[in-house]
């Protein structure tokens, strides 16, 4: 490719909002351009990266089994309603109807797509197991995209649905997708971390992500030193430590309160410790239940898990004006002792306790009035919640489940996921079976896999760079030279460089980027080398006789070679 | 492959919606299946010919100087309201709001947002011309699919666009990219024909369609027996003959004239030719104009004729009702002469007369009034179109333009399209600009190409196919071999049979689709392969021992012949 004649130059300044490492340098390298917040081009160098990344893939899922194919991305929405999922995925969804006023749902993910045309075949027991995927387009309607390709509204994703007869089989493909992952990103440079997390609005019953350690990622997640747990922080699991469960229980007492509404303010006010101290937040579920969560006081509760523990598919605080007139509480009072005497009659209250209060004795806290507060609080005694587990949001330096460490708090890129179903589709979804062995119809026993095409570029970029431009790995690299045309206007010089240009991408089929611009300077032919991050540059001047000067972008070195020598150690 | 764990089976019935022949076999033999009308699922040995598809045109694009990029196919509302093709595109665009309530297109070609990164960039002379191309989703909100892949709602399209300084940079571009889709479909097998074609909402001056002759294609077009000529029905241009030219102009005269409204009833009550005869048709257009189109009456009008010579977007026939209230003439009995004096005072009526009125002296037809004929009319003196040009459809032996020839009709299926758009878009949309020689800012002169994928899927298993299914030009077929094993139950065979794949596969890096089920017969799984269409079917049975029965999918011969021979003709 002629530089001259490529479309997406370099540019000096990144765009004004942006911060993030990858999104400045794939803008000024003239990888990607905005459409619209969230909606990107990629440009032609953008482009074969991103065609790169989709053939290692595509190896890789072929070579552990899976099939390819391709699903339209508007999706009938009467397949969504099947699985309730236009109810569970909110506002991210998009829909539109056609010219027939028929509805779709543009593709999220593709669950009940690849349902409905497996089901399409009443497969029997002979033809499972079997992984199809496609590489095809998303779209999130996202309220914040992010800069660059981190977070986008509309982006190629790898989806894979695995369809087998039960646990035993699903275990099987669950692991080898695992080690296929692992795999697909390891020969891209990115080592990454498979942490627990949280399956959204997909269902099942577990998953993991596959993440890049990485400070500007968007995943929090907790983890021992040797990583023999991970997990991302919205269900990541501790242990809980003992506090002062030798103290006798004393008896329930009002006191005097004349203080804030925040927990500091009731440390502060009655001299005990934080721990001590019950903290209640009152949240309002879709279908209008009030959830009363308490958790101790030095622990904070997490959404993700009390979402699960209640089925709520989301939640909002409570306002003052509802603890005041629904709940006949206090903000900054509330108390589970004696709550559902006093609420009105027409509201559904919930009060669920995380296991942390378990582990105190005599906890103080409100009274559901405003300056009172309650002494000598104890659980079951005092109030008996409706549904007791784990709400609360693991934080560094809290103990591992097997309390023999601390975890660690680390961030990383979330670029792939893979996720358990089991019968979550299969038994909502008409037909959605086989023919055992025995002729009998069992529903399919499911799996899914993801990979966003572009964050893996952008994950790249965040981890290989360097004040001067990207880095790429070899085998992800839009061209693997970067030929720089020097002292272009001397006519033997310039027929040396094409002559080599011709020899490389001709003679011997390489990847090669020939900056013959005769107007540039060395400087800044340098200057954009650096920037584009191509892995060999490799330089034709006055200077270098009938050898060419080679480069490694992530090396300092520059040896003067043949061509001949060139070309034998790329092949 | 092993063929028992292929997603995608063959089966013995067609939907009994299939009409088409490419519909019929690709269902039935795992290729496609439908989501809803006109929206299909591509298998995995669907997906295979659509990704091989893709690499052809995507060498010959690359090899033809063009650049892989990808646009967003959520196409800002705003950059399509820029050219106005909100408008002129009508139903078949379908529109999207998200969350924060702005509006999308979705794609259906993606001029504009071409122009948009491209403007972006604010290139000058030096880096033009260029030529940049996708593999994209189109979305068309079509009133009524065609079963299978040849007209569908949802499609993978490589759309080009390309960016001149000039006219003449153009035309070179233009060539380039006519030679390229030559080349495109001719290595596929595919002989097109190139034929002038409307350009529909795109825009642009001149366009040609690339058409595989098929008695099933949608596009009817006229051609000379040489193929000098070629043209789509909806823009081919013919002679017209010259009728009574050496008459004497008579007076014109109102006849008494009870009879019915067909240009039938016209000839047979005054007995004289049809050719003669007027034929007056009412249109109203998307902005309330009345237009009165009058042709010979051998002739019919050509409504996309009649649109670009009125420059109206949409037209429909008037009503019964609007041309006795409005136009206070008679259905059946309109004339052109003296219409502009009876019509209401706030109506827009345009008279257009098609050239061949100029071929007739004396004509006959309606005068206005029920049971009222007038004979003599004569163009001029007793009527004055406001437009006058070609607004006839062509027929089958009517006269080339040059007179030497008669036109013949054909029927294709159109597979591609390159379009001159000139200054259609640069000049509409703001700063489409690149900075000259002199630092002055010039519009771009733009081309537009595109090639419907599945449509060429499809078109190929519309030529190559017989009675027992699909024969697929091998650099398209899914896979190269079809290896059928029989007598797998022979532990002997068995071993032999994949060792044979194996080799094939691992070894070789060879495509075969290998047919290992046990439990089916021979007769099913040589009318599988037949169905499916790789070019070489290879057999292993007890009966071939150490060699492999080899036929081909489009040739009766069967050879016994080793694997090293197989392999050694097949690298």
């Amino acid at each position: 490719m002629l530089y001259s004649k490529l479309f997406g130059k370099t540019v000096k300044k990144a765009p004004s909002d942006a911060t993030l490492i990858s999104h400045k340098l794939l803008y000024q390298a003239g990888f990607i351009r905005e459409s619209t917040a969230g909606r990107y081009f990629m440009l032609p160098l953008g482009q074969q990266v991103q065609l790169k990344i989709m053939q290692i893939i595509r190896e890789e899922m072929d070579e552990a089994g899976a099939q390819e194919m391709l699903s339209p991305v508007l999706h009938p929405l009467t397949l969504w309603e099947e699985t309730n999922r236009t109810k569970t995925t909110g506002f991210e969804l998009m829909k539109i109807k056609d010219r027939r006023e028929m509805w779709f749902a543009l593709a999220g993910t593709a669950e009940e797509m690849f349902v409905d045309v497996v089901r399409k075949f009443r497969p029997s027991y002979k033809d499972l197991p079997f992984n199809i995927y496609q590489f095809s387009l998303k779209f999130r309607d996202e309220l914040r995209a992010r800069g660059g390709l981190l977070r986008v509204r509309e982006f190629i994703m790898k989806d894979a649905y695995s369809f087998d007869r039960n646990e035993e089989q699903f275990k099987k493909e669950y692991q080898n997708m695992w080690q296929t992952y692992k795999r697909i990103f390891e020969s891209m440079g990115l080592k990454t971390t498979v942490i627990e997390s949280d399956n959204g609005y997909i269902g099942g019953e577990y998953c993991h992500e596959f993440v890049v350690e990485s400070e500007i990622g968007e995943s929090r997640y907790l983890t021992t030193a040797k990583q023999e747990y991970a997990a991302h922080e919205e269900v990541a699991k501790f242990s809980r430590d003992e506090k002062n469960l030798t103290e006798k229980l004393a008896p329930l007492k009002e006191v005097e309160a004349k203080r804030g509404t925040t927990m500091e303010d009731g440390v502060k006010l009655h001299k005990k410790p934080l721990w001590q101290q019950i903290k209640d937040v009152l949240f309002v579920d879709e279908k209008g239940r009030f959830i009363l969560s308490i958790i101790r006081g030095d622990y904070d509760i997490n959404e993700v898990k009390l979402k699960h523990l209640t089925n709520a598919i989301s939640l909002r605080h409570a306002t003052d004006e509802e603890i005041k007139n629904k709940i006949h509480s206090e903000p900054g009072f509330i108390s589970p002792v004696g709550i559902r005497n006093i609420i009105d009659k027409n509201i559904k209250l919930i009060l669920v306790a995380d296991d942390s209060l378990r582990t105190i004795r005599n906890a103080y806290g409100g009274a559901n009035k405003k300056f009172k507060d309650l002494f000598n609080m104890n659980i079951d005694r005092d109030y008996q919640p409706d549904l007791e587990g784990d709400i609360a949001m693991a934080q560094a330096g809290f103990l591992s489940l097997d309390k023999k460490q601390k975890l660690i708090e680390k961030r990383g890129i979330e670029v792939g996921n893979i996720f358990q179903l089991g019968y979550h589709y299969s038994k909502r979804m008409k037909d959605a079976v086989f023919v055992d062995q025995n002729g009998k119809l069992e529903p399919f026993y499911m799996g899914c896999y993801g990979i966003g095409i572009g964050r893996t570029l952008a994950a790249i970029v965040e981890k290989f760079h360097d004040d001067r431009g990207i880095i790429w790995p070899e085998n992800v690299a839009p061209y693997k030279f970067h030929l720089l045309g020097f002292d272009l206007k001397d006519e033997k010089v310039k027929k040396v460089a094409y002559e080599i240009y011709n020899l490389l991408t001709k003679t011997h089929n390489l990847e090669v980027l020939f900056d013959d611009r005769e107007e540039t300077s060395a400087g800044e032919k340098f200057a954009d080398a650096d920037l584009i991050g191509i892995p060999y540059r490799l330089v034709v001047s006055k200077r270098t006789g009938d050898k060419i000067e080679v480069k490694k972008r992530n090396e300092k070195k520059i040896d003067l070679l043949t061509l001949e020598h060139i070309i034998k150690t790329s092949s």
